[in-house]
């Protein structure tokens, strides 16, 4: 494919920013839509998207979680059955009003989410107690129209999973709610080496017609937040729109308890903000389309060689599990190749030339400490895997040591509003709505959770004075 | 999940569009979606679709193609670059006038398939021709508004997957039409267990905007064809509509030719239609969820001894790769288990009771032959795995005789007009669109394709009189 136009992107100190926008076009990870605010997922940023959907998958299909397939138009009535529902996502829809050369009676929504179209359904599916817990799972696209788009974090149309679940209780439903901030835990963890910290969300910023959110929050290389994952307890909420109901084992007719939870293209845009550098991306070993890229270098009958030996050091990695690609453009020059590697994030670079070959051995560069070492071919081999996995803890440990450097627990509103500049806050928090708005008019920062690792504390709010509602102290920061 | 109410389909030979609208519902396929013409995917019927995906999306990668996501919305005027493209389409089209609660100034089209969008993209990405060849793939979900919509076949949104690739010259796209074709024709055989007959289009039935569109057809058990998927070679076409370009070795700035390709989720539609009967679908072992079903039978104590000697017995039958599946429904009796699961098409039943268990035997049931056997459990486990094949290979070679007894070599217009009430004619054509027509009004049916397995001949054609077009016989039928 041809490559993005020159070499570099502006560095993040200077404008995080513009960083971030010509850092996921360069990469070719996404491109521009023609339509204002959508994207073309390209298949570097697809394979990444790819990778995280086996795992996750693998993980919703273990727990008893079946996929299927629901209606991408949604007739606008059913969205209007669940009040805070329609409220909350009115303002981002796309309507169809003409289908088959005709005006339609009633305007179809594309779905901004499957709560209602699932509800409908589930209304049909489940009878008895015995039909539950009913477990479904979508792959799906999803539209929200939205006014600051961004590319991967905040597009017109996004591609997720979402889960949705029916219980016979609050209890069952609450404990599926766990078991899916596990799974987001898990991939964000240990896939994405994103640390996240996971808590409820305070009532603004709960999701429209839920009782309860849970989200995991993690923090970008600006300080800024974004939502990685969340997982929402309806009560019986949708089960009361749609009718959702089954007869239990004593004979009574009673509303499920229903949930939600979802992550999506958006986390790919994390990937980049947690571990991205001014050279480009850096990838987690787990999820890099390539872990490994082979660089042979040389001219003619040189390269010959050079190519030859990669290939057959590919194929002793690519024995090992290591997703591996020989770099072998003829018009591009080896530094020219370097550079193209470095900015898309791949964990280990390795450059074979006349010398390497005629000495068994290779030279190594991983994208994370970028020292040059000359390595034995076989011990390479031999070492690779504990090299990656040694790189993906690497890459978490530096995120976190990042997130506490930028984090910081505030009693004033000067330390508060300072503090969100370019990190999280923990502080105390009066939970009024008034109060938070005022805040975040002045700052831009918002209540991002009630974090469940915070332990019990009581005290004032810094921003109004008043006693805190939360029990605890909570985070703020700016946020995506 | 809620059972379908009553057991049993109407029989096919008393109504074979009532047995299909029956059975692919209650054998919880599918369900209807709110909107007219859409439907639901349920976890049973969207389990072989993965199972098919995860095939077919192999063998797309290992042929070098690269999966990419591609915008839903498309700008009107996209779609009208491409003259013979717009007019094929316009009446299917869904489309978005409004969005974000305003009206848009130019209104979206949600995709019919992606031509367009992805070649107003390659003009983007192709510079060079070290760009060539561009083999890109998408799997996605697709709106054509259907006038006369039946379930999985076709339905208002369905889900598929498209290739969409750029060549330097006709020749390697043309290999590529074969590469894609040759994908089809594994799956549908290897893996559907569906005969396929490949050949070129007629010009009437071309996709629009194609040079020639090569399809696969498959015989149902009424006798019609369905289309299970097609190859185009779009020719310069899409790539002067969207100024797809590259600069040869030579300087010298081309057109590149295109073509793209495509399977959905009507495939399992042919599925049910090539293979079901009477009791219901007969699923091809590779690509059923469940491929043997263990009932374990008795009462009480009885019970969780035999459920006990099955689970023992899943395990063994997992470890050889087997999906299984043990009901152990308890409010349901074993007689409607073995209904049940026989309308669900499973390749093998196996009972166990207190019998059974004493003996170290289970019965056997082969939802192909439907005889009962007994066999000791370590000969049963021994053989699954070549039991499972035998039934595979025994499904094809059923549906490859049903459609050899209802194809018929005609040469007068009687014998025509007979052949195409309950299979295919193979006929010699005029290649004339209004002697298609003519007879498409008569007898519902069209000419299928251009089979490439026939001999070459030259006859006359039975409808007008006037000499053959296309060198050899043609195949007509009534299609889906």
């Amino acid at each position: 494919m041809a490559r993005a136009e020159g070499r570099g992107v502006t560095p993040q100190s200077q404008d995080f920013s513009a960083w971030y926008n010509e850092l996921v076009l360069k990469a070719e990870l996404v491109d521009r839509g023609p339509v204002r605010g959508t994207m073309v997922i390209r298949p570097y940023g697809y394979r990444i998207w790819e990778l995280l959907v086996a795992e996750l998958d693998e993980k919703i299909k273990q727990t008893g979680h079946h996929n299927a397939y629901f209606p991408l138009l949604i007739p606008e009535a059913h969205l209007k059955k669940e009040a805070d529902h329609v409220e909350g996502f009115a303002p981002e829809l796309a309507v169809v009003t003409h289908a088959g050369g005709e005006h339609l009676e009633e305007p179809l929504v594309v779905r901004p989410t499957s709560e209602t179209v699932i509800g409908e359904t589930f209304a049909r599916w489940i009878d008895s107690y015995r039909d539950l817990p009913l477990l479904i799972n979508q792959w799906s696209n999803i539209v929200r129209w939205e006014l600051r788009p961004r590319l991967l974090l905040r597009t017109t149309e996004f591609l997720w999973q979402e889960g949705h679940t029916a219980h016979a209780d609050e209890a069952d439903a609450e404990r599926e709610v766990e078991v899916a901030t596990r799974f987001y835990e898990d991939v964000a963890q240990d896939h994405c080496a994103i640390p996240v910290i996971v808590g409820d969300k305070t009532p603004t910023e709960r999701f429209p017609g839920a009782v309860r959110t849970v989200t995991l929050e993690a923090m970008m290389r600006d300080g800024r937040a974004l939502q990685a994952g969340t997982s929402h307890y309806l009560g019986t909420n949708f089960a009361e729109a749609f009718d959702i109901t089954y007869t239990g084992a004593d004979g009574v007719r009673t509303h499920c308890h229903t949930t939600s939870w979802g992550v999506s293209t958006r986390l790919l845009g994390g990937i980049v903000m947690v571990h991205g550098d001014d050279r480009g991306l850096i990838l987690p070993p787990r999820l890099a389309p390539f872990q490994v890229v082979l660089v042979p270098i040389g001219r003619g009958e040189e390269f010959e060689k050079t190519l030859k030996s990669a290939q057959t050091l590919a194929e002793s990695l690519v024995a090992q599990g290591v997703r591996v690609h020989v770099d072998q453009r003829p018009h591009l020059s080896p530094g020219f190749k370097f550079n193209d590697w470095e900015m898309r994030g791949v964990p280990v670079r390795v450059e074979l030339g006349p010398r390497e070959l005629a000495a068994d051995s290779v030279v190594v560069v991983d994208r994370l400490g970028m020292a040059r070492t000359t390595e034995l071919t076989a011990n390479f081999v031999e070492g690779i895997v504990e090299h990656l996995e040694a790189f993906q803890s690497a890459l978490y440990e530096r995120a976190l040591a990042f997130r506490d450097e930028h984090t910081r627990r505030v009693d004033t509103f000067d330390d508060l509003v300072s503090a969100v500049e370019d990190g999280f806050a923990y502080s105390f928090h009066c939970g009024d709505g008034t109060c938070e708005r005022r805040f975040q008019e002045l700052t831009g920062a918002t209540p991002r959770c009630i974090p469940r690792d915070e332990p019990a504390a009581e005290g004032i709010c810094p921003i109004c004075g008043k006693p805190s509602a939360y029990g605890k102290r909570i985070v703020f920061a700016r946020a995506y």
